[in-house]
């Protein structure tokens, strides 16, 4: 059983590390000032790129000399280890950055500072935030790479600690609450004003049956869903729309979030399918504009997107699937 | 059925505001430099008790001049109103500051401007988290003080909408978490780097029925329990441990967190007590110190501290219920 800690790794030890002679000379020479406050389309991401294993040798260097004080990410973890009494064999880390240069840059440091150490790992990569867009797809992505191998890591009996110190806080918020849905066991934070290491209470938590009950009967009935036919099925819009776990599109019609498909998908990883008697992963979707068939699609996202396209033409558009048919437009 | 905003209020207004010249003349004159920063227990913290109308005044003032940009608590909050449509009318506001008198002032000035602009609310105080003890403190009171208050908000109908922006990043996912917990229905966070509010996927939550049913049969047997009895009953100690709901007492005891049961009790207010066939709270608990009965209690609690300061003489000591019995010490 291998105690599992998840964590963010931000750019901390690319600030810490600027004031460092050795790091600070090329900084100046590369013209990477403020690198760890970079925006991911900063033009010098490039240049990070450009001279990476050089620029991560350094630091790498610069963190071998400065022991987990050199990173907020390391100083975290590693005081959370030695208050839990995990040892270094028995600790595994996913640590996660954003899809950007200099984020990449302080993971790979810290992977290999960890495996220097003894400590083994794994890293993955998120998109990063920029914009409310970007947020959806940010979390989406944190819960493919992230809450999926959570229920891997405690499907193969491992202990997964969720360190809450680093990150920006609405992930981490997020990242809290579906790794607790996801059977994390603990959630810890280290509070630099008085160096220590706290754990939230950290419960076992599951959906609301009646909700997730929804959730399916949405899932059921092709992901959109008119008012009326919401009404007639029971389902609370509303409700769905207020929590973010459904979208209105047009003018009569609630599409459910990605992440809360995501989220059924996970809650019930072995029966869900059961539980929906059409096959919905395996209709068809008819998207009929101006009540003449133009195209068939196996997935509804394409279907979707199609209907969307027609939509904004002007067009009156309807989806039927096998038994049912939802208006969309215009 | 209002619209009830929670709110972490911080001291952002004192910080943003130290450059006004009208603000500037107040701080410099009564030496409160850098007060958005100061700690509980800094002596100048008397001065802005001693100073707190006239400062109140000038901070109204800033505010009026500035409106919402002049503290990131109520742009959050107004920006987040504006986003979900919802009016001055409907919303009601539930601020909590820490018990230190510069989140006090920064506080009360929200409060007051809030009024002035037509929205209604009340304010409540948080211990303030300074050590590992108090964060402990801090969450029970968040719990009493907040949560609890979400639970009202819910059994009259209201719609709970939970600011995850100001606030410090455990407190904040706790109270997302607890939130949830009590039937609030969304998370928002505003990002100032795009200038947007964002929804966070807020999940319909229960606690797990197992542990639901492991922490009654913990509480109904006297909140302390030992190794061996844990193991009768079937409890997993070490898994209530890890995730901060249970904590080891001495060499053989466990005992439930005091937020373990808040939870309890939060979970099933109607129900709980009859889940309980021996009247828990109605118990008389004995302690045995060295095989002669010391002392009776009807506090678990009182019961408690005595055998703590028992034991620390190095005596053996236990504690009696009616129909059970648990060593605690030496």
């Amino acid at each position: 059983m291998r105690k599992v800690h998840v964590t963010a790794v931000g750019t901390s030890l690319l600030g810490n590390s600027s004031k460092d002679s050795n790091v600070k000379k090329v900084i100046d020479e590369l013209g990477l000032e403020n690198w760890e406050r970079m925006s991911f389309n900063d033009d010098r991401q490039r240049k990070i790129a450009d001279n990476f294993n050089r620029i991560k040798g350094v630091l790498l260097e610069y963190l071998r000399d400065k022991g987990q004080g050199g990173s907020a990410e390391l100083d975290s973890l590693l005081s959370a280890m030695k208050r839990f009494g995990h040892s270094k064999e028995e600790v595994y880390v996913l640590m996660y950055t954003t899809n950007t240069w200099n984020s990449e840059l302080a993971g790979e440091v810290i992977k290999d500072y960890l495996e220097e150490q003894g400590i083994h790992g794994e890293k993955t990569e998120i998109s990063s935030i920029s914009s409310e867009e970007s947020f959806y797809e940010g979390i989406n992505d944190l819960f493919d790479k992230v809450i999926k191998r959570i229920i891997k890591f405690k499907e193969e009996g491992d202990e997964v600690f969720i360190n809450a110190t680093p990150g920006l806080k609405p992930e981490t918020t997020f990242l809290s609450l579906a790794g607790l849905l996801a059977g994390a066991d603990s959630i810890y934070y280290k509070y630099q004003e008085f160096n220590n290491v706290v754990s939230l209470p950290s419960l076992p938590i599951t959906i609301t049956p009646k909700y997730l009950e929804w959730l399916i009967r949405f899932a059921e009935s092709g992901y959109t869903l008119s008012n009326r036919r919401a009404k007639e099925l029971g389902i609370p819009v509303h409700s769905l729309e207020i929590r973010s776990l459904a979208e209105r599109k047009g003018e009569d019609a609630y599409r459910l979030r990605e992440w809360a498909r995501k989220i059924v998908d996970m809650y019930l990883p072995n029966g869900f399918h059961n539980y929906l008697p059409n096959g919905f992963h395996n209709e068809t979707y008819k998207v009929v504009v101006e009540d003449k068939v133009e195209a068939e699609f196996q997935s509804e996202d394409d279907a979707y997107k199609f209907m969307e396209i027609k939509r904004k033409e002007g067009k009156k558009v309807r989806v039927e699937t096998p038994d049912k048919v939802y208006f969309l437009g215009p």
